[in-house]
């Protein structure tokens, strides 16, 4: 463990809290906050409990996916984030849970990453990537912090894919979390960059709805073949309260 | 309607009803007998309810799929099997339940399906295709009959996709059910023969258990993206009884 410092908060920022985890984290509605998606991703994922592991989460915003996996590991998580202002955010996160030894906050282009971490070195790469393609014709949000979050502005999924296919030693896993309809894209980038997808979980808003989000996972090099639909998951039951699966993942289970 | 002519049982076989639509069906446990698969995919495919359209069958077995389809539309039905005495069950079911003048059963190589059905033809094509690859070391049944149902030994998921497509006018739909751990392949293939994945659903044996089995909605040349995950179907409760869902197809509502 790293030294405990209480960092600042700046204006609108506020520190909220995983309970299920105990993690807290450092949000600013009007630069980012993070989404079920973030909690899904984190708990889809398997680490290597191993020291000597290093997980590596790209478009990490404020750092909430790394910071949700650190206990799952002994190992080495390493964020990487293109906006200063969310990577400070992270790297203060990172502090405020006395992680500083665990976790790294790389600010810069993922498809520059390579500067700070080796070619085939990660056990594990993870993202929660912007779902949205930068179509001259799509609506973006006029904040350009969730702009960029959202929209494919500052990289796209084929960078996405191809850098997290280039971080993995042989037999490493990559992690997506992405919507429903971009998911034969996805497959298709994996198949193209030596990713081998095998399993997936479905989740649904509500019993009865359509999925509107996706979990992936896929081996660098794997055989092909062997792919799994897991048990779905759904967010809200009939009466719109979380469901004991979801609930467990946000406040615990005590 | 045609005429209405009992036909012959043979030895083994029996008379089976699917109450929720009212259809007979001719079976025997020795040679082919339906399964959920068939009535899942009936209720999964939607057919254009006009007189002038054209739905074809593949791989039909004892004729349920095309059955099971025969209340969505007054078009024509073709079923096509390859194996003479399921074809000839098929023929049978058809004048039992009096839609001679609705459904045709073709018995040939689904590769020379276009000797009886142009191409571009066809609005809907369905297909339960045979599950299992057939390698030198897979464990085939002694039974031929069900052998070749289950396994690729008279025909492979390749040909079943390029045939679809090929009898497929432009914005037809195709419909599979296939396993899980084919989808990949089943969707580079729908892929390469110009088949759009448009919905899909998994089917999981219970609450909390891995898919079995998935359906899969294509358009012929249908533009790509889209692609939309429905609410998943369970087929048992986890007293073991059948969900409500799967009792109503079965049973009907009444």
């Amino acid at each position: 463990m790293g030294m405990v410092t209480t960092p600042e908060l700046k204006a609108g920022e506020r520190i909220d809290q995983l309970y299920s985890q105990d993690v807290q984290i450092i949000q600013s509605p009007e630069v980012f906050a993070f989404s079920l998606d973030a909690v899904l991703l984190a708990d889809f994922a398997k680490l290597p409990s191993r020291q000597s592991s290093q997980t590596v989460d790209l478009c990490a915003g404020n750092g909430a996916v790394g910071l949700f996996m650190s206990h799952k590991t002994r190992g080495q998580i390493a964020e990487v984030e293109i906006q200063p202002r969310l990577a400070d955010m992270a790297r203060r996160s990172v502090q405020l849970n006395a992680l500083t030894s665990q976790m790294t906050v790389y600010e810069g282009d993922l498809a520059q990453v390579n500067q700070w971490i080796p070619k085939d070195s990660a056990d594990v790469v993870t993202c929660n990537p912007p779902y949205f393609a930068d179509l001259p014709d799509s609506q973006k949000n006029p904040n350009s912090y969730l702009a960029i979050a959202r929209h494919e502005i500052k990289t796209d999924l084929a960078t996405v894919v191809a850098t997290t296919s280039g971080l993995l030693k042989m037999n490493g896993k990559a992690y997506f979390v992405h919507r429903p309809d971009r998911l034969l894209q996805l497959l298709d980038l994996m198949a193209a960059n030596r990713l081998a997808p095998k399993r997936i979980r479905l989740v649904h808003p509500k019993p009865g709805k359509e999925a509107n989000m996706v979990l992936v996972e896929a081996i660098k090099d794997g055989k092909p073949g062997g792919l799994r639909f897991l048990a779905p998951l759904t967010v809200y039951d009939q009466a719109g309260d979380y469901t004991p699966e979801v609930k467990a993942l946000l406040y615990g289970t005590d």
